[in-house]
């Protein structure tokens, strides 16, 4: 069956005809422009349908989606982000995008990383201490009550960097981030089960739980890379994840991959997917084949069926082992304790769904045309008569795929994730070498209807479709590259979002939203007025903690507290004006601008900018917040205080103005350096082996000073080489560059020189005495070496 | 007159009583689902209209702007994206997204700043050599030919950090940035003359142009403190700006605002704005006023008017001074020579806008309710008559306002900027007190109609409405804050654009497009047809050069190169798998990953990430790109190609395996601390102020090892206290520490140090006979600060 849906139907005719007289209703003062049927002087709706050639279809679908200013959306999406490192929202019909939340990458609009406390709040998401700003988020999750939506929490996993990240739907904000203790890289998250106990979070590909180096190798491979699946312990009331109460069930190294926890029937156990028992880990540049092929040559992976609420139980008890500080299920123990089985499923599959009743988990299998439906029931009774066909490599259960299968359904070539209907037994699969989605019935086991989506639909999503109680409305196909679809500008195509009405019994297309921040993975949608945003907060707030914040400043209590090197500003933000104004400081002070935004209307948000630094940050309306800083730079900055909503759009306050301080100019031109070029930091740390009985006499000043960061002699290094020097300068202009080394800078061949080695030499506060000594130095060792030369 | 959008004329009813026949047209093995009139199965139109409340307003309006996927869009917008530091790109009239172009801000979806080649083109936008990583940007500009646009290229400035970016119209790709030598902030940017000759590009506040402090005072800034109008030579053919052959118009501080380049008779003439001729700058703190009454005291400011064409010959010919390495024309020499004049224009005016034929000149006073009209041909006669009532305290000539001004019009309160019809003569004025669009005739004077615009009304644009041949399509309203119209996601609100029908006589609202990410400022819209993008790059291009990469690899010459503690991989992408698949590293080494993307299909789109390690990239189809990192941390990390358009989405390739080294792992716990210690680092800089004969026993060991990096005796500091450290540990042990130090990671009371100090002690291999000697003066320091106490 052809879907029709650009052929020209009589009707449309009949439509167009009859609607001749139609207008609009803007005022009447003036004549119409020309348009026949245009009474009010605006175009006739016939004109319109004419010049933009739309159809029947088109007409519908524009009715269903075209929301107007006194109407409000139904529905709000969340998305993954993919590498964006953010969260897409959009509401739906009218698929507008109405924010990006900030997770994994900072985000200047939003202020996000840009802060002292939401930069400590992406800190805490760095893995193994090192500095990481991005992501690649995959699946949304929202927070239940009784299995369904209850409008307090969402989740996202980033597959990358295996961390899961909390957001309150209050602000739609983050709340948490943790990154995995032990995991390399996840993709089965984030799920909550039905009361939001737990978050899962499952791997992708093994890698040694320990973080150590091993050789790569299949015995290397078999023995240390694991997958594992994490129940993330979670509290519903402060949207806090309790480390300390959460464990991770040790699974074989078969490159997991979508888990869901059970409903209602099976509350309490939870599913994943698995897609290399080959344990193949890749090499084609040894001759081996791709990884795609290698994890494909057996005929079946395995589903894993995990017991959490009796794993629970026993880990309370004691039942773990600690690596790298976190609680590990092994797989003896699992095996031990009736709490980890497996069950033969389709080739390579990816979605695995429960469906409302909790009855049945369907699952599709990538490279098989059919999706399987298995039965709770018959899973359990396998179980409980303890009805297996063997035991795998590492000596798991398996329960025959006859145990456990309800049935299956041919639905497609590569058939991927499931989402449910409201009518019980009618289930959406996105089907993606066919490009489509088929609508059919798992319990009846029979095909209803497909449609044609476009290039190329990986996940799709139903309204509340992974609850128990899907609402049956909408349904979106989260395509991934809109080649042909859009007016091309550039390389970079944007994804393509398809929102279906699935109202009828015959699923129809009516609107393609091209989304170009993110990769399309998971999408979840919820009812508008189920949850409660708030649009301002309590003056003081730090966003981070949702606590008043430490550095909160009432108005009139502003003021400057000056110690030792560092400079505190505890200032406020009311109505569009910074106190202080201006703000000056010395060169080199570490500087913090803890500024509180007493603004408590919607409208009060101010973005504070200081010009030409690195520094700027967005306050919320009562927020309190901090820039952090040190002031390497000397000169007059521009402070601009944004105010999106005034008719001024007040933005200069004063200025920054920073004292010039000769030390501090040469730290910023050291640490300038350390950034333009890569190595030299490490040498400044490298353990030397300067042996005292044989330094030349002034090595210690030139030691002491850091001239051999710098410089090297008889070669070029992050300065000029210092050999024979002493013959191109003489020893009055050597003392006085190193002594008063600024009275220099302008000079055309130090400002050639700048240019050459973009580092200015910085004043080293060098004695006159010691400058007399590296001058010594400096002949001693041009000498030495020459003498090696000879 | 009251905007009556809401009102449900009989008309609407009339139209959906003869559209109860219309249906749909996907196919018809099923019956209806229970709605009357509709055969096929689907909702009907009279239902949908029901349901949704639609009004004909609406319906009009979504016939006009729904877009279905075998129609194309008319227009691309290219918006300012304001503190996002990107440009959201959108098409008209169906308002939906389709890319984010990079500029200021690293943005992982399009891996701009995540390879070496993107970051070195962020690189060249830092300001005096700091990192920079955002930006504010206002005002894009389409490159002209003959006042046209001439679909080469974009450009945009950032007004916080005033920077110049061209974007090419090919990839929509940035092309080049220009960081300014000697503002501080712009604002009036970024405009080309009529044959893309220059770009102008104004300042805003005021800045000493040799960067250098100065106390502020009244005199020290209107002495120091400057405005100023950079023309910078651009080439049309290659996209470059010529900085050699670009010059500044040195003006006094007077807070200039927009600009805008003469036409056709005005050809040869830019028209700058400025709102602070008070010359104030703030000070709250110090009891004077806000800024923005201090600088609404004067009745009028002065519009200036330069007289580029003829400074370009005397720029060539010598005139000009160097500050910072770029070439200024003082005030002296531009009165001198005749190319410098002030007008004075309505009280504190944002937009100054040249009308499509070029004789005049529209400024909208923000604290006026008056747009005024000067006329270029009174301008040219006051110069060529000498006719000026004075000069102005820097001695600039003022053309009076009689002598210049064509009239002037009551247009609302807050009129800030104006984009022109394709009629000649009308003009429309956003209003922003008023919230509203005026339009009127700035030749006959008077006011022509108006529509209501949503809060807050900025700038606005029309179709190629800042050209000499505008096209009457479209308009829209750029508003900054959509408080109360979409749905709400907390305190972050959207911007909302508006679309308006202008092709009849009376304007029409059809859209409200929220846009999440990024303020509105200027937005440019340019036909579909008047470009022609890419889709693909030849194989081996340097997307920030568009030539071909030096680190070209081609199939089957694939190799690793390893020289020192450097590694470089030559690889390449084809089909979906990276050759080589595997790396092996060993920890500390320096690694360079070359990567050709083979692939020259549209979808040939690959995101390779390492993960665990901040490493990700976005290759573009034939582009070659490196991933340039030192791999700090040991282990094995899965390395994926996310292939985002193939069947199996395949995405591992290997592991980068990294082989564990004792030396790079205490560097790598040594460039940890630096990052959770702030001023550990400078400390290591710092002059030392050791004597060698004063010097302990062991003491240049102690130092040689860095030990004074973390640790003090009597206090803590970045470790440990170490006073009495050889009481808490014998000697064994303190050796056993310092020169095998990872055998104790994991210790439970290292650990607790390590979580404590944020930092683990590295090995520094020290040598045996080294470690004796610090342990020896571990204990005289111990005894000598002892005895200081007693």
């Amino acid at each position: 069956m052809k879907y029709l849906r650009k052929i020209n139907y009589l009707i449309l005719a009949v439509l167009i005809g009859f609607s001749m007289t139609l207008s609009s209703c803007g005022g009447g003062e003036q004549g119409a422009k020309g348009d026949i049927g245009a009474p009010f002087g605006d175009e006739s709706f016939k004109n319109i349908v004419d010049r933009r050639e739309l159809n029947a279809d088109d007409v519908l679908a524009a009715a269903k989606t075209y929301t107007p200013d006194n109407l409000s959306d139904e529905f709000v999406a969340m998305n993954s982000g993919g590498q964006a490192g953010n969260m897409p929202m959009y509401a739906v019909p009218s698929m507008r995008m109405m924010k990006y939340i900030p997770i994994c990458a900072r985000q200047p609009i939003a202020g996000y990383g840009y802060s002292m406390e939401t930069m400590k709040m992406m800190e805490k998401g760095f893995i193994d201490g090192a500095e990481l700003f991005w992501g690649d988020t995959h699946h949304p999750g929202y927070s239940e009550t009784n299995g369904v939506y209850n409008g307090k929490w969402a989740t996202v996993n980033d597959k990358a960097n295996p961390r899961v990240y909390i957001i309150n739907l209050q602000d739609w904000e983050l709340v948490d981030v943790i990154p995995h203790p032990i995991f390399r890289s996840d993709h089965g998250g984030n799920f909550f089960t039905p009361n939001s106990e737990y978050i899962m979070e499952a791997t992708q590909y093994p890698a040694p739980f320990d973080h150590k180096y091993y050789p790569l190798s299949q015995s290397n491979f078999e023995k240390y890379w694991r997958g594992g699946l994490t129940y993330w312990k979670f509290d519903n009331e402060t949207g806090k994840v309790d480390t300390d109460n959460s464990f991770t069930f040790e699974f074989p190294p078969y490159t997991q991959d979508l888990s869901d926890a059970g409903k209602l029937a099976s509350d309490g156990w939870g599913f994943t997917n698995s897609f290399c028992t080959e344990m193949y880990y890749g090499g084609m540049e040894s001759g081996r084949p791709p990884f795609e092929a290698g994890c494909s040559s057996k005929d079946v992976d395995y589903l894993h069926v995990t017991n959490w609420k009796k794993a629970v139980e026993l880990v309370a008890n004691g039942m773990y082992e600690i690596v790298n500080g976190h609680k590990v299920i092994t797989i003896d123990m699992a095996i031990k304790n009736d709490l980890f089985f497996l069950i033969p499923e389709p080739k390579s599959p990816h979605g695995v769904d429960v469906d409302p009743t909790g009855d049945y988990i369907v699952v599709a299998g990538k490279l098989d045309s059919h999706a399987w439906v298995y039965s709770f029931e018959k899973i359990m009774k396998a179980i409980d008569d303890r009805n297996f066909e063997g035991v795998d490599k590492y000596g798991i259960p398996i329960i025959s795929l006859e145990d456990a299968l309800h049935g299956s359904v041919e639905v497609g070539l590569g058939p991927l994730h499931n989402q449910y209907d409201d009518e019980l037994g009618v289930i959406f699969t996105s089907i993606y070498v066919d490009s489509r989605i088929t609508k059919w019935d798992y319990i009846k086991l029979e095909v209803l209807d497909y449609v044609p989506s476009h290039y190329n639909i990986g996940h799709l999503v139903s309204s509340h479709g992974d609850t128990q109680e899907p609402t049956g409305d909408y349904l979106i196909a989260l395509n991934k590259l809109s080649i042909d679809r859009f007016n091309p500008v550039g390389p970079l195509h944007p994804q393509n979002h398809q929102l279906i009405d699935i109202k009828g019994p015959k699923m129809k297309i009516i609107y393609d939203l091209p989304i170009p921040m993110g990769e399309p993975h998971y999408t979840i949608m919820m009812k508008k007025g189920m949850f409660t945003p708030i649009s301002k907060y309590d003056v003081g707030t730090d966003i981070t903690t949702r606590e008043k914040s430490k550095y909160y400043t009432d108005l009139g209590a502003e003021k400057v507290s000056n110690k030792g090197n560092t400079v505190k500003i505890f200032g406020t933000i009311k109505d569009g004006a910074v106190t202080p104004a201006n703000i000056k400081v010395t060169q080199g002070q570490k500087v913090f601008i803890h500024l509180t935004n007493h603004g408590q209307a919607e409208v009060d948000h101010y973005v504070y900018e200081i010009s030409s630094y690195d520094k700027m940050y967005r306050w919320r309306p009562g927020e309190t917040a901090t820039l952090e800083f040190v002031a390497e730079k000397s000169g007059m900055y521009p402070l601009l205080l944004d105010e999106m909503h005034h008719p001024g759009n007040r933005k200069l306050q004063g200025y920054l103005s920073v004292e010039f301080n000769a030390d501090a100019e040469s730290q910023r031109l050291l640490a300038f350096a350390a950034r333009v070029q890569d190595d030299m930091m490490m040498q400044a740390f490298k353990p030397s082996s300067i042996e005292l009985e044989n330094m030349l006499d002034g090595e210690i000043e030139y030691l002491n000073h850091g001239c051999n960061a710098c410089h090297r002699f008889g070669e070029e290094y992050n300065g000029p080489d210092l050999l024979m020097v002493d013959k191109r300068r003489n020893d009055e202009w050597l003392k006085s560059w190193i002594t008063d080394t600024e009275s220099h800078y302008g000079e055309a061949d130090i400002e050639a020189m700048r240019q050459k080695y973009k580092l200015a030499m910085p004043n080293q506060n060098v004695s006159d005495e010691a400058a007399d000594k590296i001058i010594t130095f400096l002949k001693l060792e041009t000498e030495r070496v020459m003498s090696e030369l000879k």
